[in-house]
């Protein structure tokens, strides 16, 4: 295979895009190609974000080409969640240690300032053209334009599918022969709502910490955003009793609102226009592999692995793809026959661990966090942690604060939840858990 | 939803045949589309068989329509597994209990036999029509010509996808909302070969038996034919030592075959020419749900569910379907928007249930049937399950010689190999197997 000089990028979302820098600033050719409009210049619709939870391994795949900086801006550092009980009074978690904050940033305004990067970089984007199926054979993609469906094509030395959960690259290579792929859905869908700001701009609650409503079977969130608004998203079953399909007229929707999160209503006075005007939004984790074919198609991001978003980590995972990538593109010195296998083999098991964790996730928010257990729980191993930082890092740690591969994050806290499982079982452990006793017991389950 | 008047079954292979049989005794009109040639006025291509194997619930399937008679004549019944070591002498395995047995079938010649049975019960089969879409909002199925290309189009009350693994159908509802899918390859692929007759045109092995070379990670399987031949199959790895992809001149095949495979060989007089002639099969596991839309689009048989063959209940599952459908038919007077989802739910289960047993069961048969333990085990089985029939099938005669719901065999499957997990690390349980103490144990476990 030789050097490729010219590269296509399906997608100029938020890892395409990132993507794009990195490549340009090895010295490659880039061109981005987007189904959508230019972003920057037309109004979003609202209601499809999930706010974004920038972490460290969003942060150093910014930092590898010195973007973090500009993106810290638009960041608002979110400290721990904020839990509101449906009867008692609203009490604070942190994520980790003092000093640690996950980043709620805004996913346009994310995504218009790496567009701006990237075509500072030297990237050429073109909009609205949609990739109806690329030629694997001749590395070419076809594209329609969105509006007026005209055809179009490309030729590149390399192209990289980074368009997302619906991937029209991963697609085609699901006609390939032996293609593992898998997508499925959660039974539960998400709404986006927003909650208003003060009339001086300021936020209602407190500005950094993650808010959540945990119910049990559903939950619902919200994310602080610059101008004093909350992005707030309710996850609720599509069937079901509650569900979508039960809330079918503004007044059930307000009464429900009102008895289930009553200190969020205040905030939301367009609710029952805003409930029934914004779409309802599915959960989708999809499986594949393998992401490449030929050396001439590679998938990235979400068109390679999209998982559901209760863990924050869709976009860090995508960026910790451009980090690896770029790695192993130093390692190889540009070796692409080498780089795209291993590429390959060090990110699907990481894809495979956080899409697991990430599932996982929804039971600890929606239900877990909010009972006395799970609290004392995470006291214990945070006060275990802080003596034997060496022996245990809690796993939200790991996956949020940390840059061991999910994987590996996923069978330590395995690991670790077993050994909890046996120290919750300690007669009064509610009172005795900062003992020797309770230490030693851990260290010997450790061994 | 009115009562379908007009039904269409796209593909008439076994499954589609068997259901087409089944509606028309019920009174609907049913056209059958296939995209291949008539298969019994064409030669049918070799090498892409893997030789059937009926078993109790395909049977079933055929009585409920009156065809078992007609079919028992082109089968032969295999008692048990005859196994053949590298070294040691041939020996035999029964499957069950005297007298049963499963039954070794062409497939061309089942097919043949149901789309003949199928045309006398009144269907028009329509050859050479590949589906290309299914308009669901429309009922209608659109095709090309699978000579000349040209478009058709054919509208029913309902549509059954009965199109197989690679179903046209299926594709169609997974670009619909929160659809769950999935396509999982081994990494094992198959390549037929074929035993020749005696000169009398007798067989050469033992007729009644399934032959194995289990030789760990990849093995040799044969099925008699009525000709006195034997139909072939090695299930091998793609790629590794040994594999497909190193077996690359029919010298290394031929030295291959004579050293790991040495009763085989002389059977096997064109090995070379067929190892490079026939196709080299990929193994698939599909999973899927909804199997329906909107009660306009249904699935069944391997479009919903492809199996991999190792269990041998892909027909017998996809023929299943058909005696689970009608019985909810009868149940529900024919209202189908009843009789869909309750096939669904009775169905989907079953499938999933299958699909792991039949995976599990590669690695018993290319393995674990060769080994002593295993031997034992299975002779334990028996020996208790004949003293308390009532409290103890083994896995084997549940799948195959009973019509215990799949996942429910599967459960109560991993609960006895639990059990038996436990029995075989009794002291020198080799020789005190048949002891009331043993028997004592396994019924003290049971409860």
């Amino acid at each position: 295979m030789k050097k490729p000089e010219h590269i296509i990028i399906l997608g100029a979302g938020l890892v395409g895009s990132l993507l794009a820098v990195y490549l340009l600033k090895r010295g490659y050719r880039v061109t981005l190609y987007e189904r959508r409009p230019d972003m920057r210049k037309v109004q979003i619709p609202a209601g499809r974000s999930i706010n974004l939870a920038l972490s460290d391994r969003g942060w150093r795949a910014l930092e590898g080409v010195k973007l973090a900086e500009d993106i810290r801006r638009i960041g608002i550092p979110m400290k721990g969640r904020m839990i509101h009980p449906q009867q008692d009074e609203i009490y604070f978690q942190p994520y980790g240690k003092e000093g640690q904050a996950i980043y709620a940033v805004s996913r346009g305004i994310l995504n218009c300032t790496l567009l701006d990067l990237a075509e500072k970089a030297g990237a050429e984007i073109i909009f609205n053209q949609r990739c109806s199926s690329v030629d694997l054979a001749n590395n070419t993609a076809k594209f329609l334009h969105s509006d007026t469906n005209q055809a179009s094509e490309a030729k590149a030395d390399l192209i990289f599918g980074a368009d997302g959960a619906y991937s029209a690259a991963r697609l085609q290579l699901q006609f390939t022969d032996r293609y593992n792929y898998s997508q499925t859905y959660l039974e539960h869908g998400y709404k986006e709502l927003m909650f208003v700001a003060n009339a001086d701009g300021t936020h209602q609650f407190e500005k950094h910490a993650l808010h959540i409503w945990p119910r049990g079977g559903y939950m619902l969130i919200a994310l602080p955003n610059l101008d004093g608004t909350f992005t707030v998203t309710l996850f609720f079953p599509f069937k079901g009793n509650p569900s979508f399909e039960m809330l079918d007229s503004k007044q059930k929707v307000k009464s429900f609102f009102s008895e289930i999160f009553p200190d969020a209503v205040p905030l939301l006075p367009t609710l029952e226009e805003d409930f029934f005007q914004n779409p309802t939004g599915s959960l989708v984790t999809v499986r594949s592999f393998p992401w490449s074919f030929d050396n001439k198609l590679v998938l990235i991001g979400d068109a390679a692995h999209a998982i559901v978003p209760f863990y924050g980590q869709g976009m860090n995972c995508g960026f910790e793809d451009c980090t690896v990538l770029n790695q192993l593109l130093d390692e190889y010195d540009d070796e692409w026959e080498q780089v795209i296998p291993a590429y390959e083999q060090h990110r699907k098991p990481a894809a495979d661990g956080i899409a697991e964790l990430a599932v996982n996730n929804f039971y600890e928010m929606r239900d877990l966090v909010g009972h006395p257990d799970f609290i004392l729980r995470k006291k214990i191993e945070a006060w275990f942690s802080e003596k034997h930082p060496d022996k245990w890092i809690p796993l939200y740690t790991m996956v949020t604060f940390s840059h061991i591969p999910y994987h590996e994050a996923l069978k330590r806290g395995k690991q670790q939840d077993a050994i909890m499982d046996e120290v919750m079982k300690q007669p009064d452990i509610e009172k005795n858990w900062q003992s020797e006793k309770v230490e030693q017991r851990i260290l010997s389950m450790l061994n």
